[in-house]
């Protein structure tokens, strides 16, 4: 299992964020792929689009009525009346045209016939068939969408870095779009190590611990958008692991495991990952992070391909926030987003909280927004109750290094996580 | 295509709210079943979740140190000096036992021996392995987590209605579950309806239009959290397409179409399912909503199995707007979620917009945070061009019925659109 660092001891610990600007640049986005759009929902534009053809394309009735010029219905009082002299609807394709003196009686998508510029609403006449009665004239344009009115072509539509959203997609489809550029979604091979650890449906006792964190791991990982294969328990067999670990790296975009990252003989996981080996190529080092409840974390890559990993502690709450502070955001890259961490607000404690010195806390809380503007927080259990704090958790308060206690009432940085639904 | 119902029209139109109550009560959530832990990840849990079992469910060392009996420490001003009689991983299960003056060296996880109250950090010793020197006394019970401790037994983990997040997969997992009853997510069938419906990857033109709304429609359900099989586009053959809607009663749990709700000769949706049909059981009504943009909706049954269908129009920006309103409550009631609504909040507009007066408007916006706290409402495209708009909105402002006009500066409900990532 873990080594979750005593926040008490003072040895030298490399922050946060110098940890995550020297870590994450390894992490280029992954090479793109050109998608049919009906499978691109959901992924990230690699690529600026721009619309190749306007939108809407042709001029056509936007409501059910009567297509009229509006120059029949100039100077009249109360009511005209005008022949009707065909049908539209939206299936139609033949060109027609007005006359003057007589309409068309269309469906709301039909194209416009030539000479038409006005829709009359059908509410505004008496629906007749051979000839119409029109009680209100409307202003000229009214009823019509033409061409070019939504979407010019060559518009950006969307820039690279966002993700394709159902009404992106939309708007793709709609100016001729059947293909776009992404970045596919990243494969995720997460791995539990330890020979205690059994399988889910267990109750832990000595020497046989439920993995926990490999379970949870992989459900973050699908929340965060990637492609998860769960490799189940590992053994701490040094030839195995490493095995096992090198034959993912041809499946995989990025590995994590969870367990074996302290300095003790079972600490397998760094003992296999951390040596560096000639023909094997790749390394892992392993960081003291000024961070609670996860102050050890590996990044390193694995295989002759390279293939970037993250060894996470094995206890499941600091596993967690591992994830939070640094899978999360490597998926996000991979993946092409931007940006890469989730949304923070401030918001006001509303219980006072202890936080370990020179250690960046992230601690479990619940947000709620305040009538007349701004949030609460409530802070859940933290430090190693996090995990039970988390899953009643909809955000993360963070107490930075210098914080030791935040009085109720003070203002506090908090990480929003949004929820699936 | 659909009738877009001239917003000046004023024809007796029911209200959403109204409308909603009345169809959104007959939708309830689809049969539990026991799933899998392993599967349960995203899934509406069915009933409350009580702990079989409480957690930590032993006692252990939450750190890497030296397992103490607190009391062979006291009265000890700087240095301590006991016996190390063997070595604890989280993967030893035989019970062991302090004598006084001795310790055992554990790893964190490690079974916390027989009367051992305490972990003394590595760091504050001299990390010996026969015999180890302790600089620094520890509280008791330092680094020591107690069965119980977190949950529980018999603690409620979490409510029926709640969505399986990854953390309360893992606190499930920590107390011993192995499988949830949860509710299925609802297979959803989407539909497009217009002989001029063309597919994907070409540009409208009079007589083919391609067909937006069901690639829109069918993301959008998957957002939501639905399994989604798309149809592609029917024709507007009548016996065709009630065929064809019937089969589908088999395999779906909410059948949704685009197109064809209009009252014109050529919207072949409301004629196969408005009339009643007496050996056919089903049958759908067409309400004229006060909505803008999406101002017509059907919601009944289809087939012997009554299977709900809802009509939505033809216009996509319509048709995602007729989706936020009804489907995708709708989509969360059968998947057992409770609020079905999206989040809510109120902020202030940054441009002037004027709104069809009598109808409730669904603007797309873009909501920021506001420095000092609350929400700024920039408004995007609306009305005919709603679609363009919700690209690149985060946000929905509703324009309530009375609302003609809202200035720069007034105060603005807004439904907050929360993105994938």
């Amino acid at each position: 299992m873990t080594t979750t660092v005593d926040a008490g001891a003072a040895t030298a610990r490399t922050s946060l964020a110098d940890y995550l600007s020297s870590v994450l640049r390894r992490l280029p986005p992954l090479p793109p792929l050109d998608l049919d759009l009906t499978q691109a929902y959901g992924h990230v534009l690699a690529q600026d689009v721009p619309a190749p053809h306007q939108a809407p394309s042709f001029d056509y009735a936007a409501i059910d009525g009567y297509a009229v010029s509006a120059d029949d219905l100039l100077g009249v009082a109360r009511m005209t009346r005008l022949s009707v002299i065909g049908d539209l609807t939206a299936a139609s394709w033949r060109p027609v045209r007005l006359t003057p003196g007589t309409c068309f009686s269309v469906a709301a998508g039909a194209p416009l016939p030539g000479g038409a510029d006005t829709v009359v609403p059908a509410d505004w006449t008496d629906q007749g068939m051979a000839a119409v009665e029109i009680h209100r004239p409307p202003k000229r344009g009214h009823g019509v969408r033409r061409a070019g009115d939504e979407i010019g072509a060559g518009t950006v539509l969307a820039r690279a870095g966002v993700v394709v959203t159902p009404a992106l997609l939309a708007v793709f489809a709609a100016t001729g779009i059947a293909h776009v550029v992404v970045r596919p979604s990243p494969r995720v091979v997460v791995a539990a190590t330890g020979d205690e650890l059994v399988d889910l449906g267990r109750v832990s006792q000595p020497g046989q611990v439920v993995d926990v964190s490999s379970h949870a791991l992989a459900a973050a990982a699908s929340e965060a958008g990637a492609y998860v294969y769960r490799l189940g328990i590992c053994d701490d067999d040094p030839e195995g692991l490493r095995g096992l670990l090198e034959d993912q790296s041809n499946r995989a975009d990025l590995i994590i495991t969870t367990g074996g990252t302290g300095v003790g003989p079972g600490d397998m996981v760094r003992r296999v990952l951390a040596r560096r080996d000639g023909v094997r190529a790749g390394s892992v080092a392993f960081t003291e992070l000024a961070v609670y409840p996860c102050s050890m974390l590996g990044f390193g890559t694995v295989g002759v391909e390279e293939v970037p990993i993250i060894c996470l502690p094995g206890d499941p709450g600091a596993a967690m926030i591992g994830f939070e502070m640094l899978v999360r955001p490597a998926v996000q890259l991979l993946s092409g987003a931007q940006p890469v961490f989730r949304p923070s607000v401030r918001g006001h404690l509303l219980t006072a909280v202890q936080s370990p010195l020179g250690m960046r806390e992230f601690r479990p809380a619940q947000v709620s927004e305040r009538r007349g503007g701004g949030y609460t927080v409530q802070p859940l259990a933290g430090g190693p109750y996090t995990l039970s704090g988390l899953a009643a958790s909809n955000a993360l308060m963070v107490l930075g290094e210098r914080i030791g206690s935040a009085p109720a009432g003070s203002t506090v940085d908090v990480m929003l996580l949004d929820r699936r639904r």
